[in-house]
């Protein structure tokens, strides 16, 4: 491979990611200087609600930047590093270890040419810890001092950064049987301002086929303090820990299953599949249906309770079983597949489609689905909201091509605002802040064809981070 | 939200759409001069030949431009709109209750930036109505009126309109069973030049599925005098009322099934499943391969008379239930799925794909078959065309994608040319307007990057507008 | 249809390709400059062998342009032409029939406006045969002469060209139980420089549904001196011939079936399957299984003789029946359908996925799953390269999804490079010089967008025509 002269600057330029034309960079700039300011409102993400309760010192750079983002680490595996390496799998790295593990970063960074987690992590390393050379294998211990330095200081715990950062409303997404004493911690305590609300996220307490789940009724019962041991009694639990997570800020559940496919069982035919998967003997067709029977259960509820409902289907979760069993889930081998939204959910949406007050907010990593299915059905159902670009889509032409596929059906007030959908903590203002920039270039095309007047488009991209989220995740 | 002055100004920037950057804008402009008044052929559409036939006087601004027009009701209902209040499903408005319609669509103006309709709309308002300002809650009066008094004059009138709009071509959709008298009094009136053609539109009379199956084959039998009591009686009907539609000008039937699966059952097999069908005791599978078998059929037939056959598959009609019962079909939720063609269509391109005078056009709603399967076909089979951009993919970016997906498989020359497949009559030039700006600066872009000469993009604009729809169409 | 004045001048644009925006285009001339002349690496195709062993003079324009290009050929035959008249399928035209064949080639010229086709012919002729005029109706003959003259100079023998053409790697794709005696001469030849390598295509042997698989059988027995009669046996056939080939040169092996669903039989059932398949009594069920068993052992083999193992699926080959039993497989009708890869290959890759050396390269004529399964299969497993965009789709706009649908995902480092996959030898600079020219303009537009830097973009693009393809295919 040919070899690049080390110790190049880094520097974030201000028009980065905004059209090349110059006349319609020119309205995307006045677009973007009217929302790169504005308050940070993260209704869906992954960030450890501990963190800020304890408001913990982070540790070390790779612990911060590298072992906690599968983004990052997958490509590096890719690459032919080993997870092991990375500190991935929860064994931590020693100082000499993370030292070692940054190394392997810069080594291989340009794998990351092209990617989002290339133009997070120079907006991460420039804005955030003042680097001014560009990541290399020459630089790399530069780069890690500075980094180990900055996190000692006090000012840099994750409650000042919240401040720094502008975070209005940060969601963490929880299991139903936590207690939530992290989030009442934050909200008890007169000095935090920012509202971090929990996401009831009860995926397993669904899925009759898992092992664990006469184990994980146990759990249930205990949390809501009610028998677990029918069906109407796990209903009814269900129903106490969703009224519970309202109660302490959540405003939306999350689900995340192989397929959307919904349907109605009859009550004696749930209650026979519930009772079989207590005694572990439930057929794998029952337990499907069962999974589909309560995804609808999870909307009859929100009727009642008014938690919005996000859908995060189609993914082959850990698709490598030897990685799986050496590192644990979430290592870097989710892989998605395709999904179908229009026939899966048709039976959910005759029943609630305009029930009052029903929020529905579908997201996909299956591409194909947003111009044929997400936009059009988005387009009818005032239930249905049009998922931001999500994990993989996360990124500026993907952007751009939800943008294209999901306006000119659905326009920009049926979709839901960005989500970072992020645990990668400090990435989260260079991730709203690539959002912004890209929904100001898409603002200002429109404009530039004459499609919008720019007092249109300025409207439009200050709504798309102030109130269509907040009506979509009903902030 | 925040809120925008209002009574901005109306004005169609003579660009818009064209490529913003500006040498390639340069090239375009020239293109969309030499095709932008060139005569309008709309070869397949869905206005009321009656319109036409009886001159009728449009009555109020939202009977005209809403309550028809299941793109604009469909967004307002995503907004929390009742259909009620629009006039959908055939209940007639009040003179009140058309401007209090047309209040509903001012102040959810904002739903639409970004869509079509927005375009299509400013569009209408400006070069029809001479309307000046912006559409907003303040302007919608003014608006309204100035609607409603143009509407009034005799100049106003559809047969007048048809030849101020230069609509050269106008096929409607019609059954099979219709005496086509609006379509004999057009052709009869020697004062009337444009040429209003019918389309034949079966798919009713090809589902034996359908409780209403054994009436529709005794308004065939009276349609056609003959006998359908059985299935040669069937097929010699359908053949004598395609042969009828041919008479009264017709040069294409359309078909919209749930899918493009073909195969041919043998004669004893279909006789039987139609005689099961007459009796009411079909079975789905049956139905199924019954109405698959027919579009074989259907292929047969044109070999024999010349139809050109379109196809338009791939829509979940009427999602919502609760909608169906309360306001009727074609009422906002119709909502694509997937399609296939290769596997499908195979055995009846096996038999008719290389026959004389064969003519298939392909529409899709789901964009993923146009680089896959449609242009591939399109570029092998002399009898395939790739049809335009269709329902919600009839939008800017949609038909550049639909370019960039086949043209460098099929090229330009088997694509089908526009068609708008609207009812909504005064939108017509805005939408082949669109479709000219756009393809002019597809062509400009390839002129740009230098893959084909100016004097041929131009010869291409033209032709695609004229020759090829013409040809694609048999007019 | 509008008529041109013929005789306009044939002259290729420098610029041909590259953004049209001017700061991006400035930024991709550069990245161009820097890989235009660097030698062409063709690690997959389709040129036979023989024209280079034997340094075959090429007879005529017809048979070397236009009888061997399924590109061109299908479109004429969509365009109404006959094959017969333009000598596919075998039959050899005399010097009248080819040049009437050229003629129709001419007449029909237009049809080819925005393909890549049109693209590589106008690079053949001028860059490869002078010549000045655009193909048309009336310079045909005088470009037809053109052609002839020069085909018949000694300097215009295959391997003349080769070194004119500056191909340094020339992979041609080459049956299991080829004596690869041609590419023996080649490589015995110390006055031929480039290094032309076989591919192993085994297809046709791991199709037990195959009415000639026990014929097949017997060759493979008489190739590898190895008694097929036993499923071992078999296996240990295909084993000698992987050797042959690689001690022969071969990098990898190709493989091209219906899907690439992947599954392990045990030994007993295989053993089963191919007795029955021996004796013509296979099921289709078994023989199914049989196949995709088969793959894994592919798999399993490149674990242990090092071939680089690529998928090229989702074809339905000859679409149109006629046409193959008159003219033969390969005549145009080849259409695309789906395909997936996340479930279907997770068996192969569980058990290969990280094996050392092994290294799988995964094409699609699906667009579809290239954000949604490829690049992200890529970016995880070690093995997985993300295929160039092949067949159809290796044409400008296609590369340019592309790049988009990978690069985000994936980045550049887990691509393949390019592959021509062609038996159109003369088109083979062209399609190399494309490609550079498709990946100079999107890596520019990644520094535009302050995304990369241009000594980044820049080691990028030659990478891309060196170091990528060397690693991706072990060169």
């Amino acid at each position: 491979m040919t070899t690049l002269t080390d110790a190049r600057p880094l520097a974030l330029d201000p028009d980065r990611l905004l059209p090349v034309e110059p006349g319609t960079r020119e309205i995307a700039r006045r677009l973007y200087a009217a929302v790169s300011e504005l308050p940070i409102i993260s209704p869906h993400g992954h960030v450890p609600p501990e963190w800020l309760a304890d408001d913990t010192p982070f540790t070390d750079p790779t612990s911060l930047l590298v072992a906690p983002d599968h983004y990052v680490f997958r490509l590096l595996h890719a690459q032919g590093v080993s997870l092991t390496d990375l500190g991935v799998g929860g064994r931590p790295l020693t100082a000499e270890g993370s030292r070692r593990a940054w190394r392997l970063l810069a080594e291989h960074w340009t794998a990351f040419r092209g990617t989002p987690s290339r133009f997070w992590m120079d907006s991460v390393l420039a804005d955030v810890f003042g680097v001014t050379e560009r990541l290399s294998r020459e630089s790399a211990d530069r780069i890690f001092d500075r980094i180990a330095d900055t996190i000692d200081a006090p000012h840099f715990r994750p409650r000042a950064l919240m401040d720094r950062f502008g975070i209005e409303v940060l969601a963490t997404t929880d299991d139903p049987v936590d207690d939530l004493h992290h989030h009442r911690t934050l909200r008890e305590d007169a000095g935090f301002a920012p509202r971090v609300v929990p996401t009831f996220r009860p995926d397993r307490y669904l899925e009759p086929s898992r092992a664990d789940f006469a184990d994980l009724m146990t759990d249930l019962a205990r949390a809501s303090s009610i028998d677990t041991g029918s069906y109407q009694g796990y209903l009814a639990a269900l129903e106490d820990r969703r009224r519970f997570f309202k109660a302490n800020g959540a405003v939306s559940s999350d689900h995340s299953h192989a397929d959307v496919v919904t349907l109605s069982l009859d009550e004696k035919e749930a209650a026979r599949i519930y009772d079989a998967a207590l005694r572990g003997v439930v057929s794998p067709t029952d337990a499907t249906a069962f999974r589909r029977h309560m995804l609808v259960e999870m909307a009859r509820m929100a009727t009642e309770d008014g938690l919005v409902m996000t859908l995060h289907p189609g993914v082959h979760r850990s698709h490598h079983t030897p990685t799986l069993q050496r590192f644990g889930p979430d290592t870097g081998h989710d892989i998605p597949t395709t999904v179908e939204f229009t026939r899966g959910l048709q039976p959910l949406l005759d029943r609630f489609g305009t029930a009052d007050g029903f929020q529905l907010i579908l997201f996909t990593l299956d591409e194909t689905v947003l111009s044929r299915e997400i936009a059009p059905l988005a387009g009818f159902y005032p239930s249905v909201y049009a998922g931001a670009p999500w994990w993989f889509l996360d990124a500026p032409e993907a952007v751009r091509r939800f943008r294209g596929a999901v306006t000119e059906t659905a326009g920009f007030y049926r979709t839901s605002g960005f989500i970072d959908d992020t645990r990668a903590f400090l990435s989260i203002p260079a991730r709203h802040d690539m959002s912004r920039r890209l929904d100001s270039g898409y603002l200002a095309q429109l404009v530039a064809e004459h499609r919008l007047d720019e007092d249109e488009a300025l409207e439009t991209a200050v709504d798309l981070v102030t109130t269509i989220p907040r009506k979509a995740f009903k902030l």
